[in-house]
């Protein structure tokens, strides 16, 4: 691997979709320019499909409103969700490629404390092709990291690590907090910059922000799936974690890893805290019941792939969240949906064409 | 003699020990001592008794050698290590203090990236003060500190956290390794300062490196054996290691939290490879057994003070690792005088004495 810092060959260039829901802000783009041109973009345009999104000149991009979602999915655009960019999740099912990197469209280029522009996407393909060591704490952080290592008294038999399905990166400046936090702290920004990678240990579940999130599609693509949220739900704003706890469960099972850390990307503008409480009230209530179901679900043995994991996962969530609301059983079945949609957009791995277009 | 000292009034000045495994070097003292002058110093001689400390003026120290050991133990002094700094874990004993600090003497005064000099005594005090968040991961790190929380996500019914036992600081310059990375990477140094403190998550173990290291004696104090290494026995450079292990098991069973991160203290020479893979040759051998049974250990509901969980898990050690090695069962009798020895010292809570000398 080239690894050299904004390079002419940017690292995975024919291997990784960005995909962004709905671009709002004409500089998003422009700023993130000498990052993304190289790669293809996939936007999937939330809301009103008449409205039309500019996208700047040089950039290879595909576009997704809810009437090419509704054509290409048919019934089973059900599962993707309308007015909320948990719509996302459409991109993830007709990219083509190995990885993804998603960002939201008031995400900017941050800068490190020697002020240089970071590269997220550069430190994220990295995260993705270092292994992780869910097993096992290493106190130094990533010991993949020049300069960094196994610490005395790490066992030698956890060292090689396990293939990493999922970087988790942060936020400089506004922190994503829930609304009541937002409400209670308005004027509180994100300083600190913390240089450093760490896998989240197995067993452990984390609040997986979408802002900023590179994953390995070919190893979990099946369980990024933002849920049902926005409009006709009664929920917005736990898309991300819904797929973060799926997500977490699963590999926890299959043995893959979880990083989360660096890269930093600068968030911009904080959500409105009177909106989100509306959008989150319910959420708040029910992570209550959510946490504790996955910190206790097991997958059985003979669930080796994401999509048995996941149908499994389904059929749990229906059985136990269905008894603290009915909206997890509608979930559940968006669940079954999604992994039927994702069947029949992407071949066996085995017939999967790498650098295909959606279909 | 204030006058040098950081804070007139420092943190918990009548309710920390500081705790010292030999001074072999004479500017070790006086680098710490506008940070350690207000403590109470416990010297835990290694080695031969005959020789002495010199202690530069205007420190408060209690000094043990082995002859003190031995006087004060009597036949418990088994329990106790010889010529090897797992003796400093007899300072923890004879401690009355609420709080103890341990550090080894080639660990320097840090500075942070401002250049500022570090008060590791300081950093420790606020992670063991401020409470521990062990059941779900915060991706902003301490929820606790000035200018962070609790991102989104985050179930509100475990943010009030719970007590910290332990806070584990870190090293720049020259890194924790084991032999093997040392021999394979002699010149590697950290100085990658990570502005960050986190909680272990329970189920997870970590290597647990006494250099540089802050407890909660009334909360962990007895299960903080750091084994039997060095003279006469098969093993060194693990006793920090075991009582890792155990502190985290017990840790996790009683509901207490664990701190990795700040502080960094500057860690100025490498021991040297060759002797150190001479000691540690079994450790990292065994470790691959020991480390599946730490993670596998259950404490029955009925342990639920330090002692009754440390004989227990003594009980299990003796039973299950006796069989990878006679050492093991050695060092499980070993842990029963620990515990047998620490209630002669300490009264039970009730009638302690806040600020008593050791008998």
């Amino acid at each position: 691997m080239a690894g050299a810092i904004v390079s002419p060959t940017p690292l995975l260039k024919d291997e990784l979709d960005i995909v962004i829901p709905t671009i709002r802000n004409l500089d998003f783009l422009e700023m993130w320019r000498p990052f993304f041109q190289p790669y293809h973009l996939i936007i999937v345009q939330d809301g009103d499909p008449s409205k039309t999104i500019k996208v700047p000149e040089g950039f290879d991009y595909e576009l997704y409103n809810r009437n090419d979602i509704n054509r290409i999915l048919g019934p089973k655009a059900s599962c993707i969700s309308f007015k909320d960019s948990a719509c996302r999740c459409f991109g993830y099912m007709v990219s083509k490629k190995k990885y993804i990197y998603t960002i939201d469209d008031d995400c900017f280029v941050a800068k490190d404390p020697s002020g240089k522009d970071i590269n997220a996407l550069e430190q994220h393909i990295k995260n993705l092709l270092s292994p992780s060591t869910p097993f096992f704490f290493n106190t130094l952080y990533d010991p993949y990291t020049p300069g960094a290592d196994f610490v005395r008294g790490y066992p030698f038999s956890l060292r090689e690590g396990v293939p990493t399905a999922v970087s988790h990166g942060l936020w400089l400046n506004i922190p994503d907090y829930d609304a009541p936090t937002q409400l209670v702290k308005p004027l509180e920004r994100n300083t600190r910059y913390v240089d450093a990678v760490m896998t989240i240990p197995k067993g452990t579940l984390f609040p997986m922000c979408g802002m900023n999130l590179a994953f390995d599609r070919e190893l979990i693509g099946p369980a990024m799936y933002f849920g049902l949220m926005g409009d006709g739900q009664p929920i917005g704003r736990y898309d991300d974690m819904w797929a973060g706890w799926c997500t977490k469960v699963i590999c926890d099972h299959l043995g893959l890893g979880v990083k989360t850390g660096l890269p930093y990307i600068y968030h911009s503008k904080a959500s409105n805290p009177f909106v989100n409480l509306k959008k989150e009230y319910n959420g708040i209530f029910w992570q209550e019941e959510c946490i504790p179901f996955f910190q206790n679900v097991t997958l059985p043995k003979d669930s080796t792939t994401v999509q048995k994991c996941y149908l499994e996962l389904a059929n749990q969530v229906r059985d136990k969240l269905g008894k603290v609301d009915g909206y997890f059983v509608k979930l559940a079945d968006a669940m079954v949906t999604w992994i039927e949609a994702w069947e029949e957009l992407n071949s066996p791995p085995s017939a999967a064409i790498p650098n295909g277009k959606a279909n």
